[in-house]
């Protein structure tokens, strides 16, 4: 007896991969073949998981590694009982703008916990749940964060939030931690690299979605 | 060769259990023996911990189980990290209202969560830190919540958050949760059965405290 598979995508990279405008594009894109799409993002989704959003983005937050941990984890738990797994239920295809590989590749690779404990918690705190599909967008750590830079700037945030302001080294150990993963699950984690335009990448995830769905 | 055992000490108890005005009179008492003595709380204890606390103790939260539990471990840890392991590490008693044995208790007789589960993430949140004493003031709930409406009634809160509007089934379980940890552990949890006066319960409390500092 064979799972029926539930239509859950994530979208996963750095900071200034175009993950948010990627996530709209597929949405389109699936849309037009039919499907029912909903877009959502970790950490958040829902208010409760918002308001951890907050205290985990927040740049005067100090926290410790352990506690942004189990926080993410809280998150996630919250949005995927009470969000993302409704609407799995019901048929809808739910694109989610990162999920628990970007827990291994920031708090493990990034903060350096263990890589065996978070994956522990992020199975419990998805209550299983695995993306059918999951597509990392490589981007070199130097390019991306003057990307996201220049994007708060024209939003006159300005500053970054708590984990844009890492530093560099950070970024690229979490581009080798999500690299890592992608390694570990070749069959689900498609790692496409971003191209000169939007436009481009996205021909490159349609490609890819249509051999899946 | 014996690790040096940290002057830690805990009061757990149910609503209205008078853990604050214990633990006040317990802190005047090891003053008065020449010990410094910080009084924290779970969760909670530090700006960040608090900000945990606040979405946890919200009424309007409508926080799913697993989160619920994964939101006290991050504060937890945060706690630990930055003030309990610190002060410990500089000779002080800390006594803290609320730890582990109330996570097993709400989370896990309450909420019904698994307690081995419950188990491993107290021991991951609290980096293995275990109380020296755990001081369990046992108090009817219907008594105990009688007495937590009167002091919310007094401060103009009136409503009560959002544990202690939990049923009587809920409080019920959460204290045969915290008789069956005494159980488990007799050496560490002492049982305090609550007295018709602060003073005669903290009369109790004192001989205990004699016969382990």
């Amino acid at each position: 007896m064979k799972k029926k598979q539930h239509l859950f995508i994530t979208i996963e990279g750095g900071e200034g991969s175009g993950k948010t405008t990627q996530s709209l594009l597929l949405k389109k894109y699936l849309e037009q073949k039919g499907y029912e799409v909903l877009l959502t993002r970790e950490p958040g989704g829902t208010v409760l998981a918002e308001s951890m959003r907050r205290i985990l983005l927040n740049p005067s937050s100090n926290l410790v590694p352990l506690s942004e941990l189990f926080l993410y984890e809280a998150a996630r738990a919250q949005h995927v009982e009470e969000f993302v797994l409704p609407a799995l239920k019901t048929g809808k295809v739910v694109i989610c703008d990162r999920f628990i590989d970007a827990t291994m590749a920031y708090q493990g690779y990034g903060r350096k916990l263990s890589l065996s404990l978070i994956n522990r918690l992020n199975i419990i705190a998805s209550f299983g749940l695995m993306p059918m599909l999951t597509i990392y967008l490589d981007i070199k750590p130097s390019r991306g964060l003057n990307k996201a830079k220049k994007l708060n700037k024209e939003s006159y945030v300005g500053i970054g939030d708590r984990i844009e302001r890492e530093s560099m080294q950070f970024h690229n150990d979490v581009r080798n931690g999500y690299l890592s993963q992608a390694g570990k699950y070749p069959k689900r984690i498609k790692i496409v690299e971003t191209q000169k335009t939007p436009k481009n990448t996205q021909a490159i995830i349609r490609k890819i979605i249509d051999t899946v769905l």
